[in-house]
């Protein structure tokens, strides 16, 4: 005798963890909650009813189920709506990386095949420029901040402002599988590659992030007031947008980046949780206007992410009283898959003890099932020195490169994701990354791990920002070479004497120092703010 | 152009929300924390090692996907690993009301169809006594906490002991939807009912509460240590046992309810969150050794459900220096959908202000969607007056009760769950369950909220325990009788007195005050310990 659910009604109600329901709950408890765009604020009852009377406005020009919309566009409150309108209706929304070259910002919307386009007043002059190549687009709805209306010659041409004035549309209770984003990310090499993601992945993913931003140092309560600074064209501005509504959080927006005004809003907002690349709060903290906003800085809250968090940059963070911990994701992890926060070994360590677990990859989320393989196929030891690749497996990673079934298989290979990261995983469990495999320096065939070298000399007065990158030797296959950006005096010596000194305590071995330091006045960036060590290597070969 | 991702590798891992993959996180982040059973203790590692043997041996008996296992036992490490083992390869766990009375335990597991039962050694006497009327049991599995074996005349008879000998299992990575629990649900009226939750279910249920729990004024971390005093035969033990290993918690059980060990146990382990009805939080603070160990009481937090929480109740145990919160759900729903968190409006409130607001029925916990309908269909106005039926829906409820179409469609009615549960909501979004729908007293064509009138007289002085109920009133069609447990001097006067100085306030109506104020010495009780307020009324019929 088995059971079987023979006689479920009809009427039961199966939910689906889409947007539409998911969102539900926050809309109804936190109806006063407040999304703050420069001097614009909406409740969390305007913004909801406004996003919905978009839904209705985008569906009324034709945009369907499964249509792609492109965004262009700043961090602005329009984004914020159309972040939630475009998967309320089943559209896909293309978040496209306005930093990218135009070239590439066309290619990837070919690629995704836009259908509409969202485009914010400043950006249409370019479009229009090559209105002819976008012969796959059906409808251009463009806007200004002010709300007056736009002209262009893009066509068919709609106004946003135009869309927002209809009655609300009742959300269809979409399959939970349907897909919600899609984005592109640059490799090191070749075109960007798109990455998918389903309302599923996005609802999960942000589950999982409320539950582990509560807990210490982050300490996340409904208190908080977010800002992230990561763009919200860059894998969702790593689900803030959704994890702050959900929990009830003023959001504040940031708009085009420029930090004496952000630092501005941080203070008048009194702003207490972001999220940023390592350079973002670099920036941040040097700026001009940080020393006057000193008071507004102490005790914000920042997960710092998108490359390791060098510990001399932590400890500067530190003196404005601010709590850095750090994260780890891809865009095709949606992105979040670690975050360092502490647990009940690292609690008990001194606050400078506790540091380089706070700027470590971290430890997985809820759902995140993380192994560190090594080269011979087997896990690595809890024991902070076994390098192998991190592989993993949540409900929210990508189903694959759209329309690239080859690259696609690499990273899928036995059902678990390949990050391409090499790290190690130390006896409390936190992960390391001690390099990019593309980035690692094999030398005499083993791998110098460059993070545990630039996070070293970020360590040494005068140094601003540091890359290690391998140069070819025809001895050793590749030798390591510091590219550094000073901040005041240093010199070679000082920066070399600094890492002996860590080979006796057996942090580094001795034929890991680099055998050059080169100073540079700035680092290259990719798109996406990181350090471009494809172009410092290039650098090195052409020299 | 539509987004189509013909492209997905087929080596794409589709995580299933299922035990397998949710508890493989905690298990590797957590490795060190305890479980403990007086004096044994596991660690996490242990445990789950100890749990995939366990699993290895259900399966070596032949224990099946879809099979109901049926357990019978208090809250033992047993019943712990059970709640894991079960599920974990597929089949249900049947977890047995060890509170009903001997016909109701067999009915139920007929009706179940329990094919596998598990048992303590102590309930092995009763069962051999009956066991031809078992036919449909086709294997008996028993235990007793030496781990030595239990002789019986049950057939086919296997040993736990034995069944946890053998290695671990690997166990299957189920679709989500696969049924994990069946157990009864008393109604006052007809016999218990069946309800079926599936492992997505309870995953998505964990989660939530992970969220919730850690706000304020609950705050939880991974430094509380658990002791649910809710029995694990009774819903999920409102899923303790999985909140608590989810996030790296310290889980202590209590075994039978023994007020005396449980104290010792809290202050041995330093218990500082628990859940219970109000009835054992009585029982406990009134217990003789209560003040003997009130150091280890205070801090205690508390979720207090399964029904209302008097006023009283919750000043004693602020008087103990306890944190005590309200909590609402059913047995139909997993069971959690609200617990009385503070929000950004009751936190600005003195304590005293606050506690109304704690006690009350609470805040709809992430992903859950609760309407509050009056008699005309519509939701009833956030004024705190309107009186309407709870309906909800959420990714956790049960989809029917087992074998039974007709209670499952006015279960399921316009596909919402129906609670039965009458309430108002506040303009701070708190809900307040003002009566059962078929407690509620109707007096006069119009309802009588007997919970306000119970919460009013439970302040008075030597009242331990109220219950109100309906008396058949020829005028009135009913009046309301108030029954009274003293714990010192009261008379039916004071307490009648002290409700009319709440008229003026416009607490209550005059012609709500009860006709009479019956004293008893206990109160009768349901199997799960409630009021049994059906067998009140029935008192009131025969007199």
């Amino acid at each position: 005798m088995q059971l079987k659910i023979k006689n479920v009604s009809s009427e039961y109600y199966r939910y689906n963890l889409n947007f539409r329901n998911f969102f539900m709950t926050p809309e109804s408890l936190y109806e006063n909650r407040e999304i703050v765009y420069f001097d614009k604020r909406v409740t969390f009852k305007e913004f909801f009813r406004e996003t919905r009377a978009l839904c209705s406005g985008l569906a009324g020009i034709g945009v369907k189920q499964g249509d792609v919309v492109g965004v262009i566009d700043w961090d602005t409150l329009t984004y914020m709506k159309l972040y939630y309108a475009i998967p309320m209706i089943g559209a896909v929304m293309h978040t496209v990386n306005i930093r990218y070259p135009q070239e590439l910002i066309y290619l990837t919307m070919a690629h995704a095949g836009d259908k509409y386009v969202v485009v914010r007043d400043e950006f249409v002059p370019v479009l229009e420029k090559y209105a002819s190549m976008f012969d796959f687009v059906k409808g251009w709805i463009v806007y200004s901040d002010s709300g007056s209306p736009v002209s262009s010659t893009l066509s068919p041409l709609y106004q946003l402002s135009d869309l927002e004035k209809g009655g609300e549309c009742e959300p269809p209770d979409l399959d939970e599988n349907t897909w919600a984003t899609v984005f592109y990310t640059s490799g090191t090499t070749g075109l960007p590659k798109g990455v998918t993601f389903k309302q599923r992945d996005l609802v999960l993913h942000t589950l999982a992030l409320l539950s582990v931003m509560k807990n210490e140092p982050l300490s996340l309560t409904s208190d908080d007031v977010f800002m992230s600074l990561v763009p919200m064209f860059h894998v969702h501005s790593w689900g803030m947008p959704y994890v702050a509504v959900a929990n009830g959080n003023k959001y504040v927006l940031p708009g085009r980046y420029d930090f004496g005004k952000i630092l501005e809003l941080i203070e008048r907002e009194r702003v207490t949780f972001s999220t940023m690349v390592p350079s973002i709060l670099y920036m941040l903290l040097t700026h001009p206007k940080a020393q006057e906003h000193a008071g507004a800085l102490k005790g914000l809250k920042v997960i710092v992410g998108g490359a390791a968090l060098p510990k001399g940059l932590a400890m500067m963070a530190r003196g404005f009283g601010m709590t850095v911990v750090g994260g780890y994701g891809l865009s095709e992890t949606c992105p979040v898959l670690t975050i360092s926060v502490l647990n009940d070994y690292t609690k008990k360590l001194s606050p400078e003890e506790q540091l380089d677990y706070l700027i470590s990859t971290g430890l997985p989320i809820p759902m995140v099932q993380l192994k560190i393989v090594g080269p011979d196929g087997k896990e690595v030891a809890r024991d902070g020195k076994g390098v192998g690749e991190i592989v993993v497996r949540t409900p929210w990673l990508t189903e694959g490169y759209y329309k690239d079934p080859e690259k696609t298989k690499e990273l899928w290979a036995n059902g678990w994701l390949h990050t391409g990261d090499l790290a190690t995983v130390d006896s409390y469990g936190y992960v390391h990354i001690v390099d990019r495999e593309k980035d690692a320096v094999k030398s005499g065939g083993e791998f110098i791990p460059t993070l545990v070298l630039e996070n070293l000399i970020s360590e040494v007065n005068g140094v601003a920002e540091v890359a290690v990158v391998g140069r070819p030797d025809p001895k050793w296959g590749e030798r390591p070479v510091a590219f550094v950006v000073k901040k005041g005096e240093v010199t070679e010596e000082a920066i070399i004497k600094h890492l002996e000194g860590y080979i006796s305590a057996g942090r580094i071995q001795k034929w890991w120092i680099p055998d050059q330091v080169i100073f540079i006045d700035s680092m290259p960036r990719t798109s996406t703010n990181k350090i471009d060590k494809k172009e410092l290597r290039a650098r090195l070969q052409a020299s």
